[in-house]
């Protein structure tokens, strides 16, 4: 991918730094599959299983843990 | 979403900062699967298995581990 | 859940805080499933599982983690 | 259980952390379902499995990760 | 492996730092199977995978976590 | 085991660490699974499989963060 997508982890607030989470997470997938109408059909699959919704917020607990810490937790 | 659901990670007691961890892991979720309809119906799916279950917990101990740091453990 | 807890992750030794980790893997669970019943049918589940044993041990693995970690590994 | 078995993390070498890490893990696994015939079984099952042999690395990894740390990594 | 793929953690952007993250998540299988073609063929297997596609960003993710703390989060 | 096979966790480039995250990886399963034949029996079954390549990928980037932080990510 050439396009800039990552330029700063840093955030404003936690709930913006939870949202770049999100976008790490997918980003993840879409350097492993980049095709968007395969990722298209597979997020209908994941999106409506139980499993599988717990293990997209397993991910984005974990970047969101390298992005809390990035903000020093937004402490101050 | 626009509305603020995460203002702050700091909170007054180790207990408050375990339910939090609860209501970062179901946002995870619902950023994924933003239908309640859907979510209602999935959670009694992963509610009654002890796998689903389980993966919830894990869940909650990431999230956990990010909010207790933010408190220094609330150490003093 | 309005009872009180969990109000320190202060522990005296390392046992009494791997204790506290098993305590919390729990509580994790119960949030999502309050209902007594349905947890001791799925504990039979899990229980006779070796799947779900390791399942357990590995939330148990990251809040032991958090709680070492709050007790500055009982260093002294 | 009211055994002491877990009264320090520290340890002399890497290797010795290593294998504290998989008394952890082990007991994360007795607490959940002590009964030693169970367990025995049990162990049977994912010892001959590719799957629950890297699971129990998995949750060794992890306990390794706080001993590790407990012992300043055996730096100096 | 004889060849020198990884002489520093410290990358200029966030983004490169990611994109590290990727390298080291693919020769984490890599060295398991270092044969081209079953990698090649595997590749299409978990990259058409819901389930699959999540188990790789997840690696990603817990790669990313080291690489960031490495250039400590870009911070400046 | 009595041979030892882990005296330190410093290694001179980062990856002489990967490659000791994949000794410990491989460390966690065999004091699970010490006979080589089983052992070898199990490897052709996972390092065929997408998933199981996954899976051996993740224990070895949570090894590798604890090496990293054990060589303080090599920044110098």
């Amino acid at each position: 991918m050439t396009d800039a997508w990552l330029t700063t982890l840093i955030t404003d607030t936690p709930q913006a730094g939870f949202e770049l989470a999100i976008v790490l997470s997918r980003r993840g997938v879409k350097y492993t599959q980049p095709d968007p109408g395969v990722l298209k059909q597979l997020r209908a699959d994941y999106a409506n299983s139980a499993d599988g919704l717990t293990a997209a917020s397993h991910v984005i607990a974990l970047n969101f843990q390298t992005i809390a810490a990035a903000n020093d937790y937004w402490r101050k």
